[in-house]
């Protein structure tokens, strides 16, 4: 027990201290549908451990302000309406300090909590709200990326700028035919879609040891890979030529050379280090091109003891479906993962901007095909 | 040889039947990007075997009109540009008459060129054109259906409604854990997707016997199904709310009766007759409210010497993806299958709309999961 | 009284004569939410008659079938539901042949009527049914080229290709200020937003005795008209860059030299030819180009009796407004003109596509400022 | 001069006085693409003058930082490349402290400039500047309102609810036929789209004497005014089904009683305060079902010396198209209104929410119909 309360406040600090270098205004904006405002993630973690918890097992909890209910829930239908989510950038109050106060608020009774010896339910969902403020300090990351690129100057938000360093080997490890065990196993936490533990024959394969590195994919770039229809799979070829696409995001040619916007602000490309920022679309039509295909996420997840991970979200060639014996469950919680499985493809690993503890082999992140704003990059199968 | 010509000769006429009681009026309009007008049907399945064939492998042959490569290429980008798929229905000449002479001509043509002992590439093209029009005939009959929805006097087209009978026999089938083979094995014709003849681990499950009948639908939109978000997938939710929906495609409640539009007109629903014209979103959320799920589709293959099929086409919970070691094939015949293989559920089994002899246990089947069009329904498994 | 009914038998019989040139299939399809499928244009303007005159004022009169209420009613809310205008080109049946009898059958009813010494009240919609179905065949022509033009076989329809021949004369003309008189007087037909004759003062002007030949819009695109923001109104610069223009409708460029699709098919543009199918937003770029200005619909109407016209509507700077003392007239007939008085542009004078007999100083035609399909053309003013 | 100096001071500081209750946060999101942040109008007022006069007269001037010309150029493409209006929100960087800092450097060196004896062009420019920033103040006002009621705890701006009072009288002002002069005369400063002073001929009518208030516009509500198509334009009609309208923008009704958010927050709706925030259409509609029509822009403003206004903007049935001898102005300033002139209708008068000095009878503001954003009313004509 003492344990998760000690997680508890680690996580609730780590958010805090990522958002250090923001100033008053950054906190506020949205840029697109899927990014959400950094007050908007501050404020909904908190959400998550007020909902979930205490106004369930808080005895006589008051809850920090009405409106918030409304205000902070994303997406549970069974908890109720909720603003559209595009306008989440337009919620200008509460002011920022205010939902410092409201975190605070909530850390206080939640230790509090925590330090009555609670029950098994209150564990299980304090360390969900753990893990799920862990999720949103990594998309609290990636979406600030996308609303700074927006603005011209290039703003500089930290030292690091989340950029891969280089392979540290390479050539392709080969896996022989069986049978497999796949899911999460044992008592730590995992998310409800990794379970079903269950078996999955594979052929025999091979994976790549090193991942996809920029001058691979300038490679690419290079000899038309964007200019091509063969390479693409019919969706992805119409996406590329009705947005105009010929490069990673967040990549603009100067004078003939590449660059990029990191939250270090613009710079080169460094051939060496790993690609990242590209889609399941271009991600296929890479490996087309290599004369490759992705792996599997079986593949990647029976290869990966023997494998490096863990600087970039790596996309595999399954869709985002149950496992045998999947259940959703019941109320709230069950919102969290089963509603999205259909038309998502399935991310093993981690990145750079992942919050640390936060991954593990069973991990299945996922998202639509044409994401290019998480650290995403390639390894290759055969 | 002789039974690839007369197989040749008996599709070829098999689309001039199907199209016997339409008026010329008919045969020009496109209801919807995805489907298309009965007079492209019947040039295009022309035009696949001039350009893949004839053009190719007939000694001096001289293309019927040139204009012909641009107006009825469907989607093959090696080929070279084509119309834009939405307006194939703008193309009021050439005329009926002209594309029937069309076809007499691409048929003399290949009449010709498979009695001279063809090689074994001719006949592989042939029979891949014989599925090739197969498949056309069907959404010809799908395609028609859409068009006439919209006109508020219910056209009749024939007396054959292709609307389902009943199951003939219900209950589970229960198959034990092992490993099973999936994918064509044999010299008889098969799509490049359902090769890769692989090995796949199945858990132990159970299928139904009997598809969900109209009455089963009725009872879940009668429990308001349509209208609690908890039944369905996050997508789904969206995009019944947004197309407004409240029932199966063609359904109308006259009075408080249940109609639906056929081929023959409008009529009751029957109760027991087998449901049909489901996305697989609502399969989905019909299956959830069962407290079911779909099964997936080697789940589907290996059940399916067992079962009853062929009547609707039944969605499965697989993403349509590669099998192991599916290969591209080279050129435009590449095109047919892999390109599509993102954002897309199979189907398996077949339709009352469904070419004879157009039917095997390794057919893969795939649409959006939005797809309502189709004569598709709902196979149940646990 | 026998004038009406000549007129009438005349209009009817000239809708006839023009669609002779069709083919059955060109009687269906619609290319774009602005235009109608000939079959519609033709079964409309029988509606038109049979629900503002037969159903009224004919005794015992039968309707022909009671589905073309709903069918064939464009934009009459007051007479009840109507398909959406977008899918005009869906209503494959009844068939062109039925669209004959039925204009046989309300031809008959109507001069039936007409021979009974009708009243004032029939004699008066009789007069505005003719004036409609002129109208139509204008738009009748207009849509089919429109449709047509998808086809890239650029299919002729008749040996006139209504593109206009040379100006007979140039220079300014010019008026001096005063009061004039604006609007219809006398007993012959106008329609109501013709009317509330009313005075207007005009300031000096001039005005172009030529319209705008192609060769001098050449002169427009090849110094870089269309790619300088200072000659463009801020939505008309949005438009064409969104759409990609470069010149007018139908325009291609062919090895350096400007063809035009036709109705006699694809020509090449004839340097000394009146220029048409430009919009207002070109009309307007243009005349700012030439340092010179379009004329107010006022300005017009009072020079139109010293100027040549009748080959293309010409825009003027107008937009489409009630002029004083307008009233909207009671019932169906009120929604005739009334309800479009916003976001639309007036057009003087007539086209080579016009019915004859159907032009007057008058007439307000009036279109968006984006409206390229009709045959219009450019008249400058100082 | 003297006084252009004390101007110029006096609107820069009440720019300022105006955000004093604005938080940090509400400086940067923008609700809509036609409105715009605080942050942004703070500085693109400040850009204004430092692009139109201070990069041209004032020698060796620095400016404040180089982006700036192409993070707060609003839309004129003389001036080069400019951010997406639409992603105004976005620019989190520079924060609003250092457009204060921007603002007063700009003040600065304007205040230099100005007190050494500046020649005309500066005069007249500065003078632009000044009524330039009076029209950002009352957008930043109306488009604060619009972002603060996104939020569903309704924000309170400021005590000032700009809610207008009561009528003072009422009845209907007749004028006489005759020939009346338009646009502005004297030295004062005007817009470009006043002048080309000319004359107009109008017909006798009544003008009436008060604006339309609550009550009776809930009277046109409760008589089903926006369920029938006959008292709207078509293209209003659209509008309102579209968007699901039923009411003047920011109203709801709880429990049976009109409220609307205001500045103030959300308040009953007074029945006898003038109406604000309807669009033209609903203005349109409304003197539909009065039996009445609302006034030209001429009629308006011949009438103006006799009536009380600057209450509401009131719309007219005029659209936004030049005056007689209009010229569009050489250069950057050239773009401030002549290439709106389309689609847009004119607004004459006032709003609570319009800079003090800043109305005139002559003044032209203009909108499209469907704006509702602005305080703007309803006055009738007969």
């Amino acid at each position: 027990m003492q344990q998760i309360l000690q997680q508890f406040q680690t996580t609730r600090n780590q958010s805090k201290e990522l958002c250090k270098p923001l100033r008053t205004e950054d906190y506020a904006p949205q840029s697109t549908d899927f990014a959400s405002p950094p007050k908007w993630h501050l404020a909904h973690t908190s959400w998550f451990f007020e909902e979930m918890i205490l106004k369930k097992y808080s005895k006589n909890y008051q809850v920090f302000d009405d409106a918030y209910s409304f205000l902070f829930n994303s997406y549970y239908n069974s908890i109720g309406e909720r603003i559209e989510r595009k306008n989440r950038g337009l919620i200008t109050r509460p002011s920022i300090e205010t939902i410092y106060e409201y975190r605070a608020f909530v850390d206080d009774k939640m230790i509090e909590l925590l330090k009555l010896n609670p029950s098994k339910d209150i564990e299980e969902l304090t360390i969900l709200g753990i893990n799920h403020e862990q999720q949103h300090q990594e998309l609290l990351i990636t979406d600030l990326k996308h609303t700074f690129s927006y603005n011209p100057i290039y703003p500089k938000f930290t030292e690091t700028n989340y950029i891969s360093s280089k392979n540290k080997s390479k050539g392709w490890l080969e896996i022989a035919e069986g049978i497999y065990n796949i899911g999460h196993e044992g008592d730590d936490f995992c998310f409800d879609n990794e379970l079903g533990k269950h078996r999955v024959f594979l052929e025999p394969y091979k994976i790549s040891i090193a991942l996809v590195t920029n001058a691979e994919f300038i490679a690419f770039i290079n000899d038309k890979g964007y200019e091509q229809a063969k390479y693409w799979l019919d969706d992805a070829w119409h996406w590329i030529n009705q947005n105009q696409l010929k490069s990673p995001m967040y990549w603009k040619l100067i004078d003939g050379v590449w660059h990029q916007y990191t939250l270090s602000g613009l710079q080169p490309v460094n051939p060496d280090a790993i690609l990242t920022h590209v889609s399941y679309y271009e991600a296929s039509a890479f490996a087309f091109w290599s004369d490759s295909r992705l792996p599997t996420e079986f593949e990647w997840e029976v290869a990966s003891k023997q494998l490096e991970w863990g600087t970039v979200w790596e996309w595999t060639n399954s869709a985002y479906l149950p496992y045998p014996n999947f259940k959703i469950a019941n109320g709230a919680v069950g919102e969290y993962n089963g509603k999205f499985m259909i038309n998502l493809m399935v991310l093993r690993g981690a990145s750079s901007a992942t919050a640390q503890n936060h991954s593990r082999q069973t991990y299945r992140n996922f998202f639509s095909p044409n994401t290019q704003w998480q650290f995403s990059g390639i390894r290759l199968a055969k």
